[in-house]
């Protein structure tokens, strides 16, 4: 077999990984051999001959079999991606925010250019949640998908909760350290895990959901009156995403903190890892944890994408096909807490049901049932820097995960 | 796509689940044909139409596409598994006795034959581990994979552990719970876990060790004093199955009792769940969790191995073709801590170091380093009803799984 060629574009922190752990892999029997980044002028881990800032450089060369693109900036990786795959070279892309909002045009491009493009390192890094939903829970027996999903929010949430930092330090450290994207309020808005879940619910239930129809609320807001009150109950606050089945025909699926007890699997996810849990009518839950970020791990999730196109693999979106798919629904009921001050959320929110209610100098906060359509429907509401909301996991079943 | 029409060998706790799973499943394009089992005499809960006791009646059958044998007889299931490769039919097999036992004679033949075999279920019931291994982590930078592969034992572990409940009592449980294996001594011997290692081990680095030459030693001979002392470290006692490269050019495996600190994944893997741990160079550690036995979760990933079939899916067995691979080697040194009475441990086994000896009235131990290519040579004198001897984890290298 001869060695794969492969054109990479960005050479930031996880290209690098890339650049690393291709050479380091002794039986990969692939090379990089082309690296387009934006500006030459920088300094470079690597020799000097790879690089150029052409990509014209890399999708008009004939020698190139593969694309591996892990730019930072959406608009560029969706062209790029767009232009090697209509010439009919594979790609391999980590680009959640490109993939999330464009993967109904990739995936016709993909089946009429009879061409491949695989992104299992765009959702949770070193765990290889799409590929499993793809191949290995390829039946319709799978109620669930539930994680977190996003490593610089948990870190974050983690050290305020675990160490009892104030959360301005433990976002300063995220950065520090890398796990937190270029522009921060990407993970702790929620966008983050939102654009993984867009791409896990096509590869769970064969059905794309845009993401500006799914509700997103991140942990941006949390006060130390939240983490007060979580610590008073006995549970954590996580930010998980989720995609549930309602029943045979429905499912639904959103982005919030939730309070998480310690009996469930995510509660021990801390730190920067990330944990899936994939729930089945026969198999209960599986668990998959590991670290959802950072170079090497994210490298080593396109290594196997890599190595996977090496075997001439593709997802073949054997869900989309599904003659019976259920439906995305916002038309059910969950329970939630809401802290505020200044915003009436009385006066904004219909509740179904208000459960428990209290009143301080300091701070409200409500506990009720409310339709998450009627949360999407005010969603703009929701965002002063005195409002907080969390997701209380009573509704649909009794689950425990 | 028409239908995969399948002869189902076994009508046992699984056979059934996978009768149920596979009717259940709307997009399964799968149906169960026909049924071989022992003796027609049984109550059934299947129409008697299905039923055979003639293997023929299966392997002759031009209509049938596919086999699938979940019998509890490991020389049967071999016979009908060989029959059906040299015939091209391909099989979906749950049988890690005789898989563990005939996998190079089986791999050859799906090779010469161009005919697949898959048994995810195999290993480890719902947790997909062989197949991530051969898929995703395809790659030489796998470092180890550890886990608790035994629903059975780890019940019973979890039992007399967490609930201080007699080693005996637990064991009825287990059995009458339908975990354990109908020979018990199966799972509490390590067998169970050992044939599963052995597969994982093809498909985690492309090597193949016959069981007969690996050092297993189950739970069987655990007493109150090896639980007292546990607890007192405020460690578990589990029943821990390991391969583990220990240089570019060796691995080690073992199955064997392991003093488990509550900082590693596994410490929270209780009842009759099983956990794994893949470790590699890039992306650290992955933990996967799930339900590794019991008639639904083994019968659904039988559906997953059926449903690869619907798109023609093989294991490739990539790594097996590596020009780098690791040989395996027991000339390594472990640390042990071994109880006896009457036993005389310290006139049989050589230990290269003792670090602590302890003797009182009722029983005795030594903590000592030791090689462990000597416990495979002085096995046969370590099984009396007095001795027992537990892995202490701090060889190799610093890890914390």
């Amino acid at each position: 077999m001869s060695k794969i060629k492969i054109g990479l574009f960005g050479f930031g922190v996880v290209g690098q990984g890339i650049f690393q752990v291709v050479h380091r892999s002794k039986n990969a029997n692939a090379e990089i051999v082309r690296i387009c980044v934006r500006s030459l002028g920088k300094p470079r881990t690597a020799d000097a001959k790879y690089f150029t800032d052409r990509p014209e450089d890399i999708l008009d060369d004939p020698q190139i079999d593969l694309i591996v693109e892990v730019i930072d900036d959406a608009k560029a990786a969706y062209d790029i991606v767009k232009r090697a795959l209509l010439k009919g070279i594979p790609v391999v892309s980590g680009n959640k925010t490109m993939l999330a909002h464009h993967l109904p045009e990739l995936i016709e491009i993909q089946k009429t250019h009879h061409v491949a493009l695989l992104y299992d390192a765009s959702s949770c890094g070193s765990i290889p949640v799409i590929r499993n939903l793809e191949e290995y829970y390829d039946n319709d027996l799978l109620l669930e998908v539930k994680g977190i999903l996003n490593g610089s929010s948990n870190y974050i949430l983690s050290r305020v909760f675990d160490h009892s930092e104030p959360y301005a330090d433990a976002l300063t450290q995220a950065q520090a350290l890398g796990f937190a994207e270029s522009d921060p309020s990407f993970d702790i808005e929620g966008y983050d895990s939102l654009f993984k879940l867009v791409i896990i619910t096509v590869h769970a239930l064969g059905a794309y959901v845009a993401p500006e129809r799914i509700f997103t609320y991140g942990i941006a807001t949390i006060h130390d009156s939240d983490i007060r009150y979580a610590r008073e109950k006995g549970v954590k606050i996580k930010l998980v995403a989720q995609v549930v089945k309602v029943s045979d025909e429905h499912f639904t699926m959103f982005v919030m903190p939730e309070f998480v007890s310690p009996a469930k699997y995510i509660y021990s996810v801390d730190d920067e890892y990330n944990g899936v849990v994939i729930r089945g009518e026969c198999y209960d839950r599986q668990f998959m944890f590991g670290k959802g970020a950072g170079s090497l791990p994210t490298a080593s999730s396109i290594l196997s994408d890599i190595m996977a196109r090496l075997h001439d693999y593709r997802y073949e979106y054997k869900k989309l096909k599904y003659v019976q798919k259920p439906d995305y629904t916002t038309d059910i009921t969950l329970k939630i807490y809401v802290r505020y001050t200044t915003t009436d959320i009385p006066g904004i929110l219909h509740f179904e049901k208000v459960h428990e209610r209290y009143a301080s100098d300091e701070s409200n906060y409500l506990i009720g049932d409310i339709r998450l359509s009627e949360l999407i429907a005010k969603r703009s509401l929701l965002s002063g820097q005195d409002v907080f909301l969390a997701n209380i996991p009573i509704f649909f079943l009794n689950r425990d995960n």
